[in-house]
């Protein structure tokens, strides 16, 4: 090892003949070999950390690494497995699995973590000298606001846990105390954690690291299912509750009785405790998800080899999305209104019920429509332009895709449930024929909205391509026998500054652009293009660009806040899917809730989670 | 486009200067750009298909192609969510849905799919000239010839139908008669497809074809899920008639009639008919699995810009694993022995019941333990050496260890049910005390093996690795003023005469070797290696690579035959997880049932899965 990192170190103080690709529009590549140019000294590593300064981007790992990866892996879902196990066997009202041994589980396992995140940062606070690779993608800071804000409603659900518990101390296991203060702690560290470290590339220790990553992913994993479990039982209680209002009784219906046997020593606060714990859980719920995928990220960056990107900031410009803003905002408040008026309406009596339920189609269905007429217009403007594929490697938005397509599956079983339950009902009572429209919506604008926001987060930066295309065509069309590198300079000094940085491949301020050199014949065939031309079109595309560039922010502004809007009635159990009461009947009862349960938590995750995508979307277009 | 292809191809007839990468075995990376030797004329593309011949691997894809991409995964979710909520519906009993709905949904989707590959076998009959892309690590022949194997199987089954359907034909829907038909030719016309398209890298109308293919991959999804239904029902009525057998009045029991309300016209051979369908159910159900992962293949493969590597045959050699392929000979067949004896005994009385139990357990944990035991040695084994991870995409190894821990934790769930159930219990029969060493065992024989398979796969190849390193090493020790590519030179004349086309990192047959040439300083450091000794260690090393290799290959071919072995009770109703009982009284019965009927497919499929697996690996080794 020592051999081969000298030959490096001596490798790398002097110019390096350097490979790169460069992916364009059509989808050919271009290959040449440039005279790497020194990245200045402030962003090049120091001491005995040269090895971690890569020639290539890539994931050159050995094979223990591999190994480390799958043993953690495993292990990781060693973990989930017993605590869903455990939680079902709960939730079923198994023999001697009581809900202390859900918590005591859980309590253990954020122990575990707690532990492993002090380790860790008091390592890295005794290391701080050595550099740190970090991924520029992930863990933005919007991101981390956001989680913090979800952190800061979590310690308050917290407080009235341990308010809860002290009222009713005498005849509540002490797990149940011991839980919130234990999860107060695990909060206040994590988002420490997240904040702090979010960005790291782990090099060293790495085994155990992955280890102690992958715990603290599955750990919120399963606090996030806790929550859900928790939530979804408060939410079917609920339900049953109006059912009973109602006089359904040929349904079996057994309320999982919650309330403790004993008397809280000052009721009114208890009352006001256990209210507001339910509508404090969605944004429990949302914060331990966001922190488990922040987590993954870290996992998958152990022992990656990162580009050195230069973190180019996006921040968010409200100019110019006025009217993105303005009616995503109508749509917010309508939202708020219709939820208030749903849940004082719904379980009150038949008529009220039905009326509640038509509103909420109405409303849901108007939204949708705006929503899908929005999607294709972004989409048939992307597919005006031809911009080429950003296929670096990206742990963070590679995620992101995936959830997006996985987690709207949650919904689109839900749509199809009442799709089929339409078809095969034998009676259909007039309101319920709302249903089949808003079904169908919520699938396409699923569909459509996946797609955009996909195809958004892979596309390459515009203005740099652009720049591209067009040294491309004039370096081409110049038809001269100048060597592409004198052309290519040429070129360099009569336009904008910013090609260096694109034209390398990669972000380093370059130094010396001039040692820049083509191998490999390029083509001089003729092209319609008169020299004199770039400027003139160069401000035509752009003009044209421009007004593409706002079209598309403000569509983005709609869309976030559209998919926030409708985060709030799934997440405040404004759920037509249960008070409609056709798939009930169809389905029946049990099997319907499981499908419900199973599928309403990753509908909700959805929401908030494309709402984030469409919020660094509209930063970056 | 005409204009970067016509560059492309006279960039292509010269010789041109090529990036490379070679990862070695301690993570770090050599680059240097060497001339590349041109490929033979027979390997080269011809007509106008230059475009088709990539500078460099990778997926550089335009953004309607990644949008394609989205469209077509999204498409197949939910051709997936609507099938799997319809047989959910059936298996539920849902008002207005019939089993001959799931079957005109599944005859529609079988429809579509030959039409799709009616047309894509005929355009490509008519374009025969052009060469297509090939992925050769993908579609293996032995993978080919075991598809087709279950494939004669699921015709025998679909034949039974046919008969089974005459013979009740007064009585039985229409659908039950169409189906195995279209079943018989849907298997015919795609075991076709997959021997002559498997390895196929779609280029040319991508968006039409990645829907062709999606749709098939979840046709043959949802024709398992279909499989897997039906066996389950089987299998849990029989295990309800047990229960009857003997004498447990406590838990609900309804029977799920499905016997026609008719008589057979020929009823002895009805009744052979109906019983031989469910011994090769497991057939059936193998064969869509596999059909579908070899055409998910095919589907990430489009558009993809491949290697060209060298078809490298790795045919299966007996000789030196005759330990291996003996000792897993003798679980083999003790296993057809256990599994009789214990469908004969179980279910006739408590007594026999739970000697064939107690049999079964101590069958099952020998063979785990043994399967442990050589698993620990071959990765530590690996341990010993250290070999480089091979990074090149290959959507085909992706899959394979991704299935194996995923549908792993199909049956870790179950083993950390019982485990639940053991530690929850209130009584403990002796006979249920085995089922903790049990589905201990299975989790940890489990973790190891996928261990050792994902490191299989993942290795370089050792014979071109120890050659790369013998010759860093001799080049380093050199420590002369000569230059690299004059030692290179010596050396590779010194020695075997394998080592250029692994040089290149690529496997071009090369017929210009001397235009090698290194770009970069390597440092020149000594390590007390005599110039003379590069052959006596070469053969010491070889010696113990060859033992390495010998026991390795013994342990891959005994873990093959016990994977084969172990699928055996599982796919036909030898399910201690049912008769043990304890499970169901912790969990409740239906709640254990569900996660039983969930989770046993996933568990099945992964013993096939990882016997395919460890016979690839056998063939690498």
């Amino acid at each position: 090892m020592g051999l081969q990192r000298s030959h490096f170190e001596s490798a790398s103080t002097g110019p390096k003949i350097r490979a790169q690709t460069s992916s364009t529009a059509d989808g050919w590549e271009l290959e040449r070999a440039v005279e790497e140019p020194q990245p200045p000294p402030s962003q090049r590593p120091r001491g005995g950390e040269d090895r971690r300064w890569p020639l290539l981007s890539g994931s050159g790992r050995s094979c223990p690494q591999k190994s480390a990866e799958t043993l953690s892996s495993q292990y990781g879902l060693h973990l989930l497995l017993a605590g869903l196990l455990l939680m079902f066997a709960w939730a079923v009202h198994a023999v001697g699995v009581a809900k202390s041994a859900v918590l005591a589980y859980l309590l253990s396992l954020m122990a575990l973590q707690l532990l492993w995140m002090a380790w860790y940062l008091c390592r890295r606070c005794a290391h701080k000298r050595l550099i740190q690779d970090k991924d520029t993608q992930a863990g933005a800071r919007w991101l981390k606001c956001g989680i913090t804000l979800f952190a800061i409603i979590t310690l308050i659900m917290d407080s009235f846990k341990i308010g809860y518990f002290v009222g009713f101390s005498s005849c509540l296991p002490i797990t149940e105390g011991i839980f919130p203060v234990a999860h107060a702690v695990h909060t206040l560290l994590q988002v420490y954690f997240l904040w702090c470290h979010a960005k790291d590339v782990i090099q060293s220790f790495k085994t155990l690291e992955r280890f102690g990553v992958i715990h603290s992913v599955f750990t919120n994993l399963l606090l996030w299912t806790n929550g859900i479990l928790a939530e979804s039982k408060h939410q079917l209680n609920e339900h049953k509750e109006r059912l009973i209002t109602l006089g359904f009784g040929n349904i079996s219906i057994e309320l999982d009785d919650h309330t403790p046997l004993c008397n809280c020593t000052y009721s009114t606060l208890c009352s006001i405790f256990s209210q507001g714990i339910y509508y404090l859980y969605p944004f429990n719920i949302e914060y331990h998800i966001l922190a488990s995928t922040m987590l993954y990220v870290v996992w998958k960056n152990i022992g990656r080899k990162v580009e050195y990107l230069q973190p180019h900031k996006m921040p968010f410009k409200f100019q110019g999305t006025a009217i993105g803003s303005i009616l995503g905002l109508v749509v917010f408040i309508t939202t708020i209104v219709v939820v208030v008026v749903y849940l004082i309406q719904i379980g009150r009596s038949k008529l009220k019920s039905e009326l509640a339920l038509i509103m909420f189609y109405l409303y849901a269905i108007t939204v949708l429509a705006l929503m899908c007429a929005a999607g294709i217009v972004a989409i048939l403007i992307y597919r005006l332009e031809d911009n080429s594929l950003d296929i670096s490697k990206n742990p963070a938005r590679k995620l992101d895709a995936d959830l997006l397509v996985g987690t709207a599956s949650g919904s689109w079983l839900l749509s199809w449930g009442s799709i089929l339950a339409i078809i095969c009902a034998r009676s259909h009572p007039a309101y319920t024929w709302f249903s089949l429209p808003y079904s169908v919506l919520v699938i396409i604008e699923k569909y459509i909205q996946n797609l955009f926001i996909v195809e958004s987060i892979h596309r390459e930066n515009d203005k740099s391509n652009d720049d591209i295309k067009t040294l491309r065509i004039l370096t081409v069309s110049s038809g001269s026998n100048l060597s592409p590198v004198a052309s290519y300079k040429e070129i360099y000094n009569g336009t904008n500054g910013k090609l260096s940085s694109t034209f390398y491949g990669n972000s380093y301020p370059s130094e010396n652009n001039s040692s820049c050199a083509f191998h490999g014949n390029i083509n001089q065939s003729k092209i319609p293009v008169p020299p004199s031309s770039p400027d003139f079109s160069f401000t035509l595309r752009n003009f044209s660009v421009n007004n593409k560039r706002s079209i598309l922010k403000n569509i983005a502004v709609f869309l976030f806040l559209c998919n926030l809007s409708l985060w709030i009635p799934q997440a405040f159990g404004c759920r037509p899917e249960y008070d409609n009461g056709l798939e009930e009947m169809v389905f029946g009862f049990e099997p319907w809730i499981i499908v419900v349960n199973l599928a309403m938590p990753f509908s909700i995750f959805y929401r908030m989670h494309s709402a984030a995508s469409l919020f660094e979307v509209s930063c970056k277009i």
